[in-house]
């Protein structure tokens, strides 16, 4: 197995470091090879401007169309173009951050809107009466899975069904769903601890880990809906009358029964 | 009316540029002070790292901590600082961004992430059996307004409630109520631009916006729920068995019938 772990956190002695360290050891002692993009150590560029684009940028810039460009011609910055590469190479890839403001750190969402460019990670793909272009089921990265770990700093319980955070799955799933599972990533659950501003018994979480770690191979993915098989009106893809249980809704009808 | 206007994209000639500069031509021709954070204009650094406390980082770092006791001792740095003082001149807080990978784009998260520290926009108040902390309708920015304005590449039925990508107000959820509601801001209906990547008929769109931005002082927020007030558990912080209408759930919970 090939992973990927994308990092970011400002403090390498941090319990994000301490986990990430651990998902490097655990991995490469089971015989897997692992690369990491320590985001903060490598200090990663967040904002997304002219300067990605090189020659191919276009006046007035136009952020999806330019991209694109570059991609196609070879001439995206080469920070962006060996991220784009790592993430071809994994066939896993780990998010490790912590949850500020109810999503990931802004360098997080810098590598997001820098790599994940127009004809990489959207615009794939032809659009037709049975199809909307290659996404959510299809697209550059399908085959290969992904997963968030993350750290909380709540408790559970303001996270759980009723809690006044919302639904932990439903705060992810726009990272899940909209990231990841958009240029074809399948997502495994996210291992999640809360509480992590406080007191940790570290040693039990390294076991917990631990065992995601060494089951990521056999874990099922989250069951989200594919866009173009027949589950969705196509153009406006909304999701066809009936399929759901009764009762589900919101972001909930876009995960299979 | 004093109104900051938060400001994330790269090119001035952009839609997201001309709402931008429509919303202060319009509102200072109606009399009202505006101020804007043009972030990428600022050259803002989205980034959250020990240079942000000064002399009051501790090693290892400790973001939370780090940045109540650098707020506490006014030793952040002055571009944070600014931009505090910048919100509680304001009354109403206006943000224009374009809507990247579901979310706003990583420069104006890391707007969030280290202007709202702790002292500040979190970790504000005391805990006891009634009472969690101030936010979720009180806090420091409590009695000010804040308003999202955001352009959207997709077509409007993808955000229906039924469209793939999940429902508008569920996106914006963890923004306008994670952020903006958490340290007191009472947030107005968003203003939505779909399709914004396609031919745009400007006018119209100028017309529909200068109605909202004349019509901000009696604009009803959205009705989310306080924390203190009886609605929840303390310190589940989990809604009160029978408070919503029957069949709502998930972050529709948080929201009073």
């Amino acid at each position: 197995m090939n992973t990927l772990i994308v990092y970011a956190h400002p403090e390498p002695r941090s319990l994000n470091g301490s986990l990430k360290d651990l998902a490097v050891a655990t991995l490469e002692k089971a015989g897997h090879a692992v690369r990491v993009s320590d985001l903060y150590a490598m200090g990663w560029k967040a904002a997304v401007d002219a300067g990605d684009f090189g020659p191919s940028a276009s006046n007035p810039l136009r952020v999806p169309a330019d991209s694109g460009r570059a991609f196609d011609t070879g001439t995206l910055t080469p920070d962006v173009r060996a991220e784009q590469e790592k993430l071809l190479w994994a066939d896993t890839v780990i998010f490790q951050f912590p949850l500020w403001w109810y999503t990931m750190p802004a360098i997080l969402k810098g590598w997001f809107d820098r790599v994940f460019t127009y004809h990489f990670a959207y615009g794939v793909g032809e659009h037709s009466d049975v199809k909307y272009g290659e996404r959510f089921g299809e697209g550059t990265l399908a085959g290969r899975r992904a997963m968030l770990s993350i750290t909380v700093g709540g408790r559970e319980s303001h996270y759980a069904e009723r809690g006044i955070n919302g639904p932990a799955d439903d705060l992810l799933f726009p990272i899940q769903h909209g990231i990841l599972y958009y240029p074809g990533l399948e997502v495994l659950p996210p291992f999640v601890l809360y509480g992590a501003d406080r007191v940790i018994d570290f040693p039990d979480i390294a076991k917990a880990w631990e065992r995601r770690l060494l089951s990521l191979e056999s874990t099922e993915p989250i069951a989200f809906r594919r866009q173009n098989y027949g589950d969705y009106e196509i153009p406006s893809l909304e999701l066809k009358e009936g399929l759901e249980p009764v009762g589900r809704s919101g972001f909930r009808l876009h995960v299979r029964p």
